[in-house]
């Protein structure tokens, strides 16, 4: 393969699949609905189709691009518990059926679709053990369940399921054990109102290597399906199980590679890399710090990883890196997700290219690639 | 003219003229750069060059943009202080030679382009009336002057000027006011290693109309072309004097606008626009609140304002507004600056199309395009 200019966002074909295969092992009932928000690249789309992969989507574009490439409505769920009526209306005309909601004011614009559109109710449950806690701008609690389910009740709307989110980058079991006893009460309360939810829609939050211990998809599996066998005990079984991962499939098959532009020696020492927060590392605003490995030797030194542009909010993170110099290499591993989507093309420069490999064994090899 | 769909960034043909010959009255011997980072579109560029405006630039792409729509490299300044070394030397290919520098490390990379290059030492100034202070990631304090001075001699590369940001959207006089004293310092002390810096580029800065009070650009005017003749009195009487605005003349000639999409009623009330921070909303995370116009009427209601984004991060700000419901309409205002230019389309929600009125009279007519 001929020398890659840097920014670069190598992407591993086998590990996309390994990652969807593990869940699938640990979550056999379940569909598994990739959220295209984390990486949406056409090959990526590909190879889970290939896969059997179905998709979760937030907007009209993102299932208008599926369709494009051959995904079918049906293998799609419209998981924005807050949408445009017009939005509500064009993912049903194409078939996407499925749709969260978390309001008596998304119901209402709902009303007119039923018995076409099936609503599933998204719930807030602890996020404590996420990296990026979704609370608050989405799901409602137990106080909210009452009248959301009297509006349901009154105006025949069915309630086709439920769902939750434990937070992006989840890094503890207990998050999806609370969530799932919340799911419960959840299903116990709509019954008293008459509804019958059968599909249950366990989110993201699967978490990805940053340094830190992570539950395995195996152990958030277990859990899992600890909470369906006790409810089929009580006589419960769900006829649509889905899982929404985004970062567990793309972000560990993502390498993403970037050069020290300058350095400059002062109070602190910064170092300038030709990849940065409106190019790529978004997320490191919000604190994900990813684990990295460094084309330069010598003695480590105390930096500030800064991007390109002459924008103070253009600055990542401060770690120990060996002796930046301009021209040095710097792979930051576990970002295939929530990189290259985030890119703007702000004081012109641009986010990664992404460059697919059909395997990537060690990812120090990739430094012979640029 | 027809509805708009929104997002919409509506922009002012004739404010922005009116901004560049207000800031010309009040600095009239400097040659305005504009800073094209704050907005890029080829028709502002396009009135800005009929003005006479040059140009500010971060990126070998931004200067290749204004090559491209005929924009003369001597009416380009490359104010970025940390560059790759290629990116140096297709900025001088292409004519651009005033180039900002704030290390010792940079100066290396432009001792071989000597005497071609242009170099401008940018200095860390106090920033605290900005709403975006700069300092740390650029600029160098009084202890680094010595040993860059001393780099200079050796080297025997010239020291063609000064500059300095006072942060952007710069509220007091007083960041101008001492960020000058220590310009005429750093003249000072540059002489004592035998410099003779003769353009002086007192950056960007000027703020915009966010609802408080802030000095015009009359005022900050004042102060400066007071040092500048102070500074003649002394014998220093610069041969080439810069500023760099991007806010001040691309802001307030913007008007957003964006509908409610959805309302949730909870502990707290969110309403979701169809724009957000990844759609042109970026620096409302770093604490910007724009002045607002409502299509809504009604008591009103306390709101967090947020996204169409399954994002947490996509969260604007909390503020009163007219009791919201689906459709209502929000005019952003002062929002020509860094906010297109940020967008990406995370989620696939697209950024505002940009829309050009020859004047808009009163913003409020805009509700009629929607």
């Amino acid at each position: 393969m001929e020398k890659q200019e840097t920014p670069v966002l190598f992407m591993d074909r086998s590990r996309i699949r390994e990652n969807y295969r593990e869940l699938k092992k640990a979550l056999p009932p379940f569909r598994i609905a990739y959220a295209i928000k984390s990486n949406s690249h056409p090959e990526l789309i590909e190879i889970l189709k290939k896969e059997g992969s179905h998709f979760e989507t937030a907007s009209v574009a993102e299932i208008e691009k599926l369709l494009a490439l051959g995904v079918k409505p049906e293998e799609m769920v419209l998981s924005n518990p807050v949408k445009s009526p017009q939005a509500i209306r064009r993912a049903l005309d194409h078939g996407v059926v499925i749709q969260s909601f978390d309001s008596v004011e998304e119901l209402e614009k709902f009303k007119e679709h039923v018995p076409k559109i099936r609503p599933v109710l998204r719930i807030v449950v602890p996020n404590e053990g996420s990296m990026w806690p979704l609370s608050g701008k989405f799901g409602a609690d137990e106080e909210l369940w009452h009248p959301i389910f009297e509006y349901m009740r009154v105006h025949h709307i069915p309630l086709d399921g439920i769902t939750f989110h434990p937070g992006s980058q989840c890094e503890t079991i207990a998050g999806w054990d609370s969530a799932l006893y919340l799911t419960w009460r959840c299903i116990e309360v709509s019954r008293e109102f008459g509804l019958n939810p059968t599909t249950i829609n366990i989110g993201g939050g699967l978490p990805v290597d940053l340094g830190r211990k992570i539950p395995s998809a195996q152990k958030v599996g277990k859990v899992v399906m600890r909470h369906l066998r006790e409810w089929e005990k009580k006589g419960f079984k769900p006829t649509d199980l889905i899982v929404e991962p985004g970062r567990y499939i793309s972000g560990s098959a993502g390498v993403l590679a970037s050069r020290v532009v300058g350095v400059a020696r002062r109070e602190k020492t910064w170092a300038f890399l030709d990849c940065g927060v409106f190019t790529g590392m978004m997320e490191t605003i919000d604190g994900i710090t990813y684990p990295m490995l460094f084309s330069g030797t010598g003695e480590k030194e105390r930096v500030i990883l800064c991007g390109p542009s002459c924008d103070s909010v253009d600055k990542m993170y401060e770690a120990k890196i060996p002796h930046p110099k301009p021209g040095d290499a710097i792979l930051f591993l576990s970002a295939g997700a929530y990189t290259s989507v985030y890119a703007s093309e702000f004081n012109g420069f641009l986010g990664p290219k992404m460059v697919w490999l059909d395997t990537i064994k060690d990812p120090k090899d990739l430094f012979a690639l640029l």
